[in-house]
């Protein structure tokens, strides 16, 4: 805080005939003064251009009026919209938004040692990022409200989905259309700690093959490294096999992109010869015409930015453990198998 | 800042027998007190569990630690781009980064108004963010530094690129290809202040259909809403009219994914019939195989988030006016006009 103003409040305390303890009350909102001294002070101190220093008022009131997020990826579609949802809810109530971004190993063991530094923030959202049992005593420790927004951690309030269901759902539309040779590109991690959503959604995928008796062929399921580089290789080696599968599920709609430029490239028609549904609905999602599994995603952030608000104002949130429904949306890329 | 240690200043003194003074300037880094006094009183201040209060400390050191980055949007991949460069810059340095978005002319309005009470930054940082003279003349009185990153704000430091250089080398590829009927997608703004891009983009399509001693034909040019949808409905537009274009330079690459969109719903041939060449290299662009000219936008915001760095330890930047290069990609979706 860089206080430019030569003015101090007893240069206001001077021309409002009050004491200089009132002028601060006035100023930062404290109680002990009156509606209407509060008024004539604040008119007073606007006229002669005082300019409150925020940081010291909130010293003096014991908050910070401000959330830390932070968030593994900040380029990424998915953790920006997500970001988008949680910077908008907070802003509505006048909250500043501190932004963390914890890309590799190294900064994350960074940021957790650190966190006792970090202290001069309110609360902390998480945004989809795995968390060790050290890691979570430790924010248990600091007495700060953390919810994470797009995963699960501990009894902390949280928003996500259910990826098992997610992925239930986009390898159900291809069995009900009839497909029984049907793959699976996954996603690796480079992680040290694994996100939850790969095998979340792998297990939706083998839950939906096993309610519609068709037995998982090991083979056509792919874990290349996350992203449309991945899923273009994951879906050139699905290509080499002797018999290659029919539709795909793509771990996300970026790995689907990459799926299908491998199909363009190869001369594969989509989705006469193989279909392609993703997950995610990706806000370039429509432009490739891709079927896909939505969940809302700027939505889980803006909720994500209500619980702490709520938890903020000390009352318990009425719904702490919120879970958000998906839904398929049908375009181009998937369709009947073609008889054999 | 929530200070949970019942542990004070004064207690930390009693225990290493120096004044409460000494005990600050040692804690804060403030000069004043030597070396060796400093290494005791701060292991001292470890051993007890005392955590210095940054806020306090910065606030005795007349700086926030803090700066404010202001972005039109928090969820495309341009500016999201452009924050991860920023964030990775000033984290280098321990500096916090405060979040604002202003989507809406309301929220940038709000934004303006309430600039003085955001004092508690060391610098903002304005994510090609279109300013008026009055805004400019609002944060020079600011005396915080001020710091454009993808554009230009009167003498203060900037990173960009030069968009008129960038659609010349877009159209120019087209061009030296045989095309003559070349079309332009530009882009409609929604806001009252127009951003710089979209005027400098067509500037150059010009210059170059003129060097190449084309005339440019005005049913060729076409202004429809950014994105996506935008370039879906512009390319319908010029496939429309009676003679439509063999070639097409789109404003961004989401407005060329769009057009591929309904080039390829029209069952158009992408390059045999109609080429196509974006402007970006946006991180999905090579899973279009869309051919495009390049610009650094990560690299942006890193330079950017250098010049604050540069600005805030009180030396003036070697270079504070930085212009980085752009260069073509050659995928895809651009080739020779077929013969007629």
């Amino acid at each position: 805080m860089v206080q430019r103003t030569t003015l101090n409040m007893a240069d206001i305390a001077r021309q409002a005939g009050v004491s200089i303890a009132s002028v601060s009350r006035a100023l930062s909102g404290a109680p002990g003064v009156s509606p209407e001294t509060r008024k004539h002070i604040r008119s007073l101190a606007h006229d002669l251009g005082y300019t409150v220093s925020p940081d010291a008022a909130r010293l003096a009131r014991g908050t910070s009026g401000r959330v830390a997020v932070v968030t593994p990826n900040l380029s990424h579609w998915f953790y920006s919209a997500m970001l988008d949802g949680i910077v908008t809810a907070l802003h509505e109530v006048e909250t500043d938004v501190l932004l963390y971004e914890v890309k590799h190993e190294r900064e994350r063991t960074r940021f957790f040692a650190e966190l006792p530094a970090r202290r001069q923030v309110d609360a902390l959202v998480l945004i989809a990022l795995p968390i060790s049992d050290e890691e979570r005593q430790r924010l248990d420790k600091m007495e700060v409200a953390v919810v994470m927004a797009g995963g699960v951690l501990g009894d902390h309030p949280h928003v996500r989905v259910d990826d098992v269901a997610i992925a239930d759902q986009a390898a159900s539309h291809l069995l009900v259309a009839g497909h029984e040779r049907i793959g699976l590109i996954g996603s690796g991690g480079t992680w040290v700690l694994p996100y939850a959503a790969p095998a979340g959604r792998e297990q939706g995928y083998r839950r939906a093959m096993d309610r519609w008796g068709v037995p998982v062929r090991e083979d056509l399921v792919v874990r290349p490294v996350w992203g449309t580089g991945g899923g273009a290789e994951g879906m050139a080696q699905l290509l080499c096999l002797r018999r290659p599968p029919t539709a795909v599920v793509a771990f996300s709609d970026e790995v689907a992109f990459g799926a299908l430029l491998t199909l363009r490239r190869a001369g594969v028609g989509v989705p006469e010869r193989i279909s392609v549904v993703g997950i995610d609905d990706h806000e370039l999602a429509e432009a490739f015409d891709l079927t896909t599994v939505r969940q809302p995603v700027t939505e889980q952030g803006v909720r994500a930015g209500e619980l702490v608000r709520q938890v903020l104002t000390g009352r318990e949130p009425e719904e702490s453990q919120v879970e958000l429904p998906c839904r398929l949306v049908l375009r181009g890329t998937t369709g009947a198998p073609r008889p054999t």
